[in-house]
């Protein structure tokens, strides 16, 4: 059971909601960004934290991708997102390589708009950056009544395709979220390969050896021992093997690309083989009214109904934890991190501190 | 590799597509139903064989659903099947328990025509039965310039959820077909179990032994043996275990359950746990104009660029195959098919052969 490992972050330092945001929200604007964008920036990766993503909050992506990414230019702190195509139900914004939260919740935003006149609405948005936790736009939808749905592609190559022999393309995510009337909502969260590419920077910062199919080396063989990371070249699909489901993780993956690449026109990684560094991330957001089928309290009723029976279920006499729906564990964070606060690891804190120096930021966390 | 192995039809005996068709469908009428939705039921399956997905064509799902249904009064030969509500972009279709194929075909024709306004549509359909290859509708939106996508839901409780000792669902599935120019379309077509129902029981017919994760036993223990496949109480989802992604294929099932149960109002097998026979099956249908985003013609020369890249990729050193894109494969089962005919294994010869003779039907094969 690696995953619960990587969940109990060693030595943490906690931080509550309203100080962490203000704090990133103080980096991204000593970097270049606007205030206003700066803390929706900050509030999207947060959130993720808060819902025990710990992936994709503020651990170990500001590194990776978002402060890096903005001090180095593959992020333009003061993007001019626009719209450039839309019909009454589908549109294309262009991100103009900003950071890519901006052009995101704009983009579901609008498409949640189109939707209320259309029934249902997509929205997809090149020409961007990493975009944090997929379930965060899927969730917008919730308070609309809607079903949400995104999926993202691009950047660097990770993920080798069933029979592949290097990396092709992004861990390329996804998420679906449906509201229930009492239950916490329905929300997968989910990459298209076993484990995202941050669990395994997790594993590597905590010192825990990974499980078979979520690291591979240059020959083809797994990578288990996590001192040995720098060996592995990418990771399998979903499933890992073609008997056990490899063509079904690497589908999910293609997926992504057509929806957030090829349908806006995005220049994929794939498509660019003698480009080493990879594309640019492209995002694909859609909103579908649930009283287009019919009135959405019944609807809701019968989620509660549906999900209180599946947390009902007997758990098999080996299983590792409780029967539950994707989506109840995050509420469950939720409630637990807004008393605690986010538990922060060393590592983030040490480069929390440095960054705050490099930009002439006051360390207030 | 067990599903290669699943793909050599022992003592094989071929039959074109247009005898083969004809002859499930004089079995289909001679059930009672109208002989033009007989063929149509009888042209989607046969579409399946075509394409390589033995498992949802004639061979076993006449006996498990099609014919045994129609016959034992689980589908009404006769059914009234109308559209209940809609809005521009979304309705919802009550299948009258007929054969699921024409509920299906004319949901997605319906979500094609409405998206033609919108931009996209979706339709939901309950009360239905078992809907053979979920790629069969998806594909429909391909010559419209659109993409197609259907869920799957209902039905027998066959996938035992993570962490859950009993089977709560069914294998669920989805499909996803986006057109390209001159390769073949980008389509999956895939169960969320870690593989389908069905090619356990190919593995049965033909006493081949199944990897672990296609089936397992009621104390939560896997079922490699396929002479003990009796001792199998249900399948675990896509990814087997948590730390291999068993979450994502659990909540991926939920997604079809969410999409083409509660958004029509079905009741679901889960939500009747007092009901060991588990309920109706329903779907859900949804196309999307690819000029809504931009030209068609540039996206489709996209994704040949895109798709022929995909396969120019160098295979690993260990690797057991070619890197295809989902859906290629399909195409050449197509060809070969066209030339060669469909496949039957000795005991579907002999069951159509039983079958005529019950039904009073030349057997024309």
């Amino acid at each position: 059971m690696v995953l619960e490992k990587l969940k109990n972050v060693p030595d943490p330092t906690y931080v509550h909601q309203t100080p962490l945001t203000a704090f990133i929200t103080s980096l991204f604007a000593a970097a270049g960004m606007p205030e206003n964008e700066a803390r929706l920036s900050a509030e999207v990766l947060v959130d993720a934290d808060m819902n025990g993503i710990d992936t994709h909050g503020v651990c170990y992506n500001l590194d990776l991708h978002y402060l890096t990414g903005l001090l180095n230019g593959y992020i333009n702190p003061t993007p001019n997102v626009q719209v450039t195509y839309q019909t009454p139900g589908t549109a294309v914004i262009d991100a103009d390589r900003g950071m890519a939260m901006i052009a995101s919740v704009r983009a579901m935003e609008l498409a949640i708009e189109k939707a209320k006149t259309t029934g249902m609405a997509s929205v997809a948005v090149k020409n961007s950056s990493h975009y944090g936790a997929a379930g965060y736009y899927a969730r917008l939808a919730l308070e609309h009544d809607m079903i949400g749905y995104t999926m993202s592609s691009g950047g660097g190559r990770v993920i080798i395709p069933m029979n592949g022999r290097y990396p092709w393309m992004g861990t390329n995510p996804m998420a679906f979220a449906a509201p229930a009337g009492e239950e916490p909502p329905f929300v997968i969260d989910m990459a298209s390969s076993m484990t995202s590419y941050g669990k395994v920077s997790i594993a590597q910062a905590f010192g825990v050896d990974i499980p078979e199919g979520w690291a591979q080396d240059a020959n083809g063989e797994p990578v288990t021992d996590i001192s040995k990371r720098s060996e592995a070249i990418g990771q399998p699909p979903l499933g890992g093997d073609y008997d056990h489901g490899a063509h079904k993780g690497t589908g999910i993956g293609i997926m992504a690309d057509v929806l957030g690449g090829v349908l806006p026109g995005e220049r994929l990684s794939g498509m660019m083989l003698d480009n080493p560094k990879g594309g640019r991330f492209c995002h694909y957001f859609q909103a579908t009214r649930i009283d287009g089928f019919r009135p959405a309290d019944e609807f809701k009723s019968d989620m509660d109904d549906m999900l209180r029976a599946f947390r009902a279920q007997e758990p098999a006499p080996n299983a590792a934890g409780e029967v539950l729906y994707p989506g109840y564990p995050d509420s469950e964070y939720v409630t637990k991190r807004i008393e605690q606060g986010v538990p922060l690891p060393r590592h983030t804190v040490n480069y929390f501190k440095k960054m705050a120096d490099t930009l002439n930021v006051e360390f207030t966390i």
